[in-house]
Order: C-alpha cells, then sequence, then structure tokens
C-alpha cells in the first residue's frame, strides 16, 4: 500500500452505486474497506467463510480492511445495553437479541479472512461527560487486549481464511486531550502493526479534530500507518496528512455522488443545478475516469434527473476516481517535498468553487 | 446490420441497470431503442436537438431507433381522446394536455435525430372489435402517409439533426388475419425502407401471434427488414424469425434482470432461490460476459438480497449479452442452412431447465 491512501468504502462488499472490483481498479483503489456487521447480518460470515473469504467472495486481490462492528452497533441497533463483557442489543433488521464482544467481533472479521481486523471498541459521543469517557476508553483498552489474544487463536487455527489477519488498535477519548494522549500512550505498548483515531468527525468541530490530531498523534507509532475513521473532506484529509494521518475512509464520494455532487479540482459541480442543462463539458475537464472521458455533464445530469442508475455509478466513479487521484497527487507532493505549498494551491483552488 | 437482431431497451436514453453505452459495446448491442414519449417529458427533445441529437448526447455511434410515442400516450396517459387529426391526453407526469398526432411524432423523433423514426399508429387492444379495429387500422394507414410526408419536409430542413433519418411503417390489425393482410398490402406500397408487426404480444395466446405472422409476414416486403414489436421470450424470438421476422427488441433481460431471473442455455436461473446461496460458479458455465468472467452466483445473489445496485447491473449485464449472442447463434445457424436444428436443439435444452 501506497500512503496516505484512502480506503473506498463498500458496506456489504460491494461500493454502493453498482460498483464493481474491477471497476475499482480502473478507479486506483489500493485497499477496499468493508462492515462486519452488515456482512454479519447478510450474507452472514459463515457463509462468506464457506466461500473462501471475502477477498474470493468479491473477488479482490488487494487489501481489505473490515471495520469491528462496533460503530454499527452503536449506530443502528436499539436497546443496546454495554457490559464488561460486550455489547447486548436488538438487531436493526428483525430485532432479534444479539451479543457482540470483542472475541465475536474477531470471529466475524476471522471468517470474513480481511487483511485488516479492526478491533472492537465504543466510540463514545464527543459530548460525553469526561468521567464517562475515561471509564470507556479503558474498556476499550481491556477489550483490545481481547481481541489480540482472541485473533492471535483464530489465526493459529487450521482452517482460517486468513493466518495472517493483521489487528490495528483504536485510539479514543473523545475531545479530551489528556484521556487521547494517555490512551494512545497505553495502546502503542501493544505494539501493534496499526492504529487508527476513531470518534472524530462525529460532529464536532474541525478546528476541534485538527486540535486533537495536532495533539494525540505524536504518541501514536511513526513507523506504523495511523488511519483517521470516517474523514473526510479533501480539505480535512490535507490537514490531517499534515498531521501526520496515512490512512483515510469515507462515504462522502459515493454517496454525495449518488446525489450529483460531484468533486473538481475547481470546487463541487452540483449537477442538479439548471445551469448544466445544455452543458456538454465533462464534469472535470482533463478528468480520465470513466464517466468524464467519455460522457457530458448535460446527459449525466438527465440520467439523475430521470432516476436511471447509470447516473448514480457515472457520478459515483467520477468522485472515487477523484478522491484516489488526489491522494496520488498528494503522495506526489510528499515524495517532492512541496506538500505544503500543493495544500495551499489546492485549498485555494477548491474554495474559488467553479459554481460562483 | 447484421440480422436477425435484438435491439437493446434505453428507454430514456439509458438501459435501467447502470449500463452505458460504453457497456452496450461490449456486450454486443447492434442497435439501441430509446423512448420517444419518455424523452419528450425529459429532458426535452428540444435539449436533445441543441445537443446535437441523441447520438451525440448518450455517446453511441451505431443505430438508434426510437419509437413514435403512441404506445406510451395509449398505455399511460389518462384521460386521451382520438381524433383524425391524432390523440390528446394528459400527461402521466404533471397532467397537463397534450395534443400528439403523426406530425408532433415525427418532429419529436426528428429533434432526436434517431437512425430510424417509427411511424405513429394507434394500437388496438387485441380484444378490440373488428369494426372498430378496422376503422383505426384505416386511420393508421392515413397516419402513415402523414409521417411520411412530414418527415420528407423535416429532412430538407437546414438545421435538421439527422437529415437521413429512416421511417418505418407499423402493420396493425389486433387478431384479425384478414385485416392484418390488407393492412400490410396497402403499406408495403409505400415503399419505406422497413416495416414493423405492431400490436402483437400484448396478452393473446403465443399460438395465436404465430399463426398472425404465418398469414401476415408474407405481404410485407420480402428485402426488408420486418420488425417484431416488443417480443421476446427466446421462444418467441426463434419461431419468429422462423417466420421471416428479422428485429426484436424487449425489455424482458432487463427487466427479469433486474429481478434477478436469468436467461441461459439451460433454462432459467431464478438468483434469488436459497439453493444458489453458496454456489461460486458463474451464472452460465462457459459464458463470456462481464459478470459470469468474473462473479459467482453466490456473490450476485447476495448483492440482489442486500439490495445494491451492482447486483442489478451484473445481472442486466448478463442476460443483454445472452439476448445479443444469441441473435449470433441464431445468425450463425441461418448461415450454415441448420436453422431448424438449432432451434430444436435450443428449446429442448431451455425446455429441460436446469432448476428442476
Amino acid at each position: 500500500m501506497q500512503t496516505p491512501l484512502f480506503m473506498n468504502v463498500g458496506t456489504a462488499a460491494a461500493i454502493k452505486g453498482a460498483v464493481s472490483t474491477e471497476d475499482l481498479k480502473e478507479l486506483g483503489c489500493q485497499v477496499q474497506l468493508s462492515n462486519t456487521y452488515h456482512l454479519h447480518v447478510r450474507p452472514g460470515d459463515e457463509v462468506v467463510k464457506k466461500l473462501g473469504g471475502l477477498h474470493k467472495f468479491m473477488v479482490w486481490d488487494r487489501p481489505i480492511l473490515t471495520d469491528s462492528g462496533g460503530f454499527q452497533v452503536f449506530s443502528l441497533a436499539s436497546l443496546r445495553k454495554i457490559k464488561e463483557e460486550g455489547v447486548y442489543f436488538n438487531s436493526h433488521v428483525d430485532g432479534r437479541k444479539i451479543f457482540m464482544g470483542p472475541e465475536q467481533s474477531m470471529q466475524i472479521q476471522s471468517n470474513l479472512g480481511s487483511t485488516i481486523a479492526m478491533a472492537f471498541d465504543e466510540c463514545p459521543s464527543s459530548l460525553a461527560q469526561k468521567d464517562y469517557v475515561r471509564a470507556s476508553v479503558d474498556r476499550t483498552t481491556r477489550w483490545l487486549i481481547r481481541c489480540r489474544d482472541e485473533l492471535l487463536r483464530l489465526n493459529s487455527l487450521e482452517d482460517t481464511v486468513n493466518p495472517k489477519q493483521l489487528l490495528f488498535g483504536i485510539n479514543q477519548g473523545a475531545i479530551y486531550p489528556d484521556i487521547r494522549i494517555e490512551h494512545a500512550k497505553t495502546i502503542s505498548e501493544l505494539d501493534l502493526p496499526g492504529y487508527a483515531i476513531g470518534g472524530l468527525a462525529v460532529g464536532e468541530p474541525n478546528e476541534v479534530m485538527y486540535d486533537i490530531l495536532d495533539r494525540t498523534v505524536p504518541y501514536l507509532p511513526q513507523d506504523k500507518p495511523t488511519y483517521l475513521m470516517g474523514v473526510g473532506t479533501p480539505r480535512d484529509i490535507l490537514e490531517s496528512v499534515s498531521r501526520g494521518v496515512d490512512v483515510f475512509d469515507c462515504v462522502y464520494p459515493s454517496r454525495n455522488g449518488r446525489h450529483g455532487h460531484l468533486y473538481t479540482h475547481h470546487g463541487t459541480v452540483r449537477l442538479l443545478n439548471a445551469r448544466y442543462e445544455l452543458d456538454d463539458r465533462p464534469i472535470e475537464e482533463g478528468c480520465d475516469c470513466p464517466c468524464c472521458r467519455t460522457y457530458s455533464r448535460a446527459y449525466v445530469r438527465h440520467l439523475l434527473k430521470a432516476k436511471e442508475m447509470l447516473g448514480m455509478r457515472l457520478c459515483v466513479m467520477h468522485n472515487l476516481y477523484f478522491y484516489n487521484t488526489f491522494m496520488k497527487e498528494i503522495r506526489d507532493a510528499l515524495d517532492d517535498g512541496r506538500f505544503e505549498s500543493f495544500k495551499r494551491d489546492v485549498l485555494s483552488a477548491m474554495e474559488a468553487d467553479n459554481e460562483k
């Protein structure tokens, strides 16, 4: 993997917007992210294991990262109850009672056979009281140790899909720098192959997020990848790379694409705007994505208005291509030692916004 | 165009199921069919004309056939009133009053700039009384002459998108052979570049349709393409080719594909069936379509169950590839003088049905 990189989010073993793994290669995707909770519910991780694991199932020979399922448990499930052993909750699909703890999350991710498994953690609200956050983070640390031990055991089993599955730990602590720093130090001692920062970009102001990164990243291992979960906009990515983040994921390019909100180097194009009705230019001049190479703004706009799936597919492909290409531009700028000027130029071009 | 051929239906200038014109080339599509009424409503035929016509708009350099809009007027619109001059009806989108007659249909199709324009006709119900059908068919003949004259005028205008636009006439007559035959003789005298048979496959038994074809096709010009509108299943296509039909169109492959109903040379695969949950074979062994080349039944089934658009796209692509390939197999069998044995073999293999 070449970092900094952006992972393309395929929740249910597919990128929303009719984008296939073959398409992802053409779009320059290095790592696919899939969601453990969704795949556990459907088709079921046992089914995926019987079919040889997620790589074989979705036909993808590059790295896959699976989340722990925790975020979905906390955001989708109702009537959840957090205990030392894990979380009891009702399925958002059929209401049945489910228990998920560190061991269950590792077992599911082991069945999926991803390249990188994420630790099972609690992601407390950025508005949570400090006492609650401290107790939650301490439990997340104990859960991390249980995740590590369980994955070690699973990787040694004979019928394991991917015996070399890696575990990334997750730093939490809401917006309390002292808790974040202490937790970063503690989990760094476990010497895991990579670390993530969770619980940011969940509603707090951007400047608060940047401040937390400024203070926390230095306490995570410098020689291992640092992954900022769920981030973000091109601006957030640039600011986070400045602060030492290597890996990102976000649903923005696919979700916004499906709504005709398109990223370009000159700001956003909101394709449903009437001004594009007769616009025969590509979404971004000079873009080499499968959409811009062939189709016009007017045509893609018509497809979106007519609710043709093809419109969403073309827009999602443009946005993913934009993000993956943007990361390559960042890597090139870093290699050439001109990242800060690159960042300044990009931000000012994007803020000019070609729709104004 | 190599006949017999199957036209792939792109109602609103796109194949439903996120399939692009680039994809269509890979799927072996020779002719795209687009719907005049839908494009008149959205984005508007004037918009398409300003953008250089349908070929340029959707980036497709092979033939396009547009229907007349008549079928949609008769099937979608409410409160319609048929007069000698044309049809008054209320838009199915916003209820506003619209008039469409032969001249309007030709003007819209001229704005779209398709390769082949279809005549504006009435398609009477297969259950209509004979007196009604006779009067309707006579009016359709008068409308055809008005279509021909209007297209001649439009093709001679300076700013016409496609000055070589062709007109196909349409044979009607419900299930009355004498009306069908008389009408076929009358419209053949107009010496148009091609003729269609309309008003079949609208609910009447298959054997009735075959009987009408047996009696009517001999009275249409043998040296010009005969197009059977809206047909159909692989069996209907084989039976119709036997009876001299050259051109087909049908929404079955795309619509059925979106519902996981897949065509193979060994019968249909209904992919939502639980038996395919762990099936790692392609939809059809040996099929070279973009779906079967890479993905398994189990994976595509999961995508459909999870309502991922990608599942629909892959299924539609398989079905269109199947239809286009099937037509090539028919052409090869005709070239080799072994069509009847080919037809027998195909029908018996399909009836064996691999799901039984």
